[in-house]
């Protein structure tokens, strides 16, 4: 059998694939991100995750022609380094991960940023298949994006598709990276969270803490959000509300400047919440818009946690197949 | 002489080059958009300013051998047909600008959006020379924009590079194209015009409206702005100020989301207000760009005028080649 594998190293989950030629998924495997122990406990939990699909399996080491990893942070893909993850805890330094992973499996691995991987990811296998011009908008912890444009990744210096920093409001919500008013201060996780604490703090009632605590989180996370909600909680409503305003928002000036085909909506947060949350994407999209027509084409990532990892898998084929 | 003709066909003015093989400029001619006769008046003054040219030039129809025109509006650049151009009078109905025009002259007409025009010129002869990924951003009446991506103008689906109708605030100024929030409601001369006014009839002092009439105007144009800004205007000081940082603010998101390498600042009123406008535009920018070094490649215009029509007289160039 011939497989590869596909890793989405996040900085709280690592999502493993083994996946066959044809894109299906053999096995997965999720885990929790080691907090401890830096790069090193990272990837040795990649390599046990990877051993443990390939048991389940039944497979030898030798079925792996190729891993490909998605990160986060700032990745020099060329090289396979990623340079600086500070959302990963230990992650400050360069960390050669193609070169270190490749050496226990003895594959070429392919490095590539998480959210270019989902992009990737939705346009060959998911819910931009077809389509030529394509904007992704990942609503996780933060807010990352992507685009395809002509059909292929587009990278610009290396860095492109920060749509998460693009401004909506000028000098609105102070962001995480400094800036105000960056589309991830109302709807990145992280941003959310801060503000339904201060309500909370302002003495705003909420069911979002007590459910917290009910399902042994210490953060805000997107089931958490997604529970809040189904309860009618006004305040997860109103905030949910807002960031799926701003998405909106910006999904609807990122069309009008790249005059793209569609929008993928995804993410941990966006997936959980689903069809409601898209719809309120749609509505705020849809006065924005030059061309109205492209509201019904803002649609949610078909993939959902599987997606990074995917792309991964799927980078890594397209680069081994080049050789 | 082997020559081509460049015509930038505004809404307020007609400005037409004879250009060289080295895209030098043999001559140039600047009249008023005719606002009584419709199409057939404003071609027949086309017609009229390239034989005024050739005369001044002292060469035969015979000599052109491409014609290019820049015009507002939808446009269907292959059919050469302007679909609709609402900004100039009686264009709301399909006018087949290239064959009109390339019967009256014999030769092959390549029409192209005018702005996209300006983007190829700035580009291939401008500010943007040699740079792969270039943002425009075009500030006259409307707010313009284009995208050179990979050294090809990027236009999407056809409409690609709608700067002037992205969202810089979210529930924001009214603009002219019944949207919230635009570019172009901060930064286009209609929508300052609008807002000073509003000031002025609320009993604001302003010079602005004493200079429109003496300059015998009837239109708040981009020397009265320029006049009332070097007269210390604190209306126009300040509407000014708030014009370049929506430009800013758009241009720091814009460049994030692609990765660009330079941002040109172009159009009649960023083009007259110059080096103190650019120098607002790149305060406004810094603290949105990720990459901050970008902030020094945001620069002005260098064609200014000229730009849409030797953009025109480029591509058709360009077009008579492929044949």
């Amino acid at each position: 059998m011939n497989l590869r594998v596909g890793v989405d190293l996040g900085a709280t989950k690592i999502q493993t694939l083994l996946v066959a030629d044809d894109d299906s998924i053999v096995a997965r495997k999720r885990r929790a991100t080691p907090v401890m122990g830096g790069p090193d406990a990272v990837l040795a939990a990649v390599q046990e995750t990877i051993e443990q699909l390939l048991a389940r399996a039944d497979q030898p080491a030798s079925a792996i022609s190729t891993i490909g990893i998605g990160a986060p942070g700032q990745i020099d893909a060329a090289a396979g380094v990623v340079l600086q993850a500070v959302n990963v805890a230990g992650w400050d330094q360069p960390v050669p991960v193609a070169e270190i992973v490749g050496e226990m499996f003895g594959v070429p691995v392919a490095l590539t940023n998480d959210v270019q991987a989902s992009m990737v990811a939705e346009h060959r296998l998911g819910a931009g298949r077809g389509r030529a011009n394509l904007l992704g908008i990942f609503c996780g912890t933060g807010v990352g994006g992507g685009l395809i444009l002509n059909h292929e990744l587009w990278v610009g210096a290396g860095a492109a598709g920060e749509i998460g920093h693009t401004v909506i409001v000028q000098d609105g919500n102070q962001c995480g990276c400094g800036r105000r008013g960056c589309l991830e201060a109302y709807a990145g996780r992280g941003a959310l969270e801060q503000i339904a604490r201060d309500h909370h703090a302002a003495g705003h009632k909420t069911a979002l803490f007590a459910l917290m605590e009910e399902q042994g989180r210490s953060r805000l996370t997107s089931r958490v959000w997604l529970d809040a909600c189904l309860q009618r909680d006004e305040l997860a409503l109103e905030l949910i509300a807002q960031a799926a305003r701003a998405v909106g928002t910006a999904a609807g000036s990122a069309a009008n400047l790249l005059d793209v085909d569609c929008v993928v909506i995804g993410g941990g947060l966006a997936t959980r919440l689903g069809d409601h949350f898209l719809n309120d994407v749609r509505i705020a999209a849809q006065p924005v818009l030059l061309r109205s027509d492209v509201a019904n084409r803002i649609v949610l990532s078909e993939l959902g946690d599987d997606c990074g990892a995917l792309g991964a898998a799927r980078i890594a084929g397209d680069r081994l197949a080049q050789r």
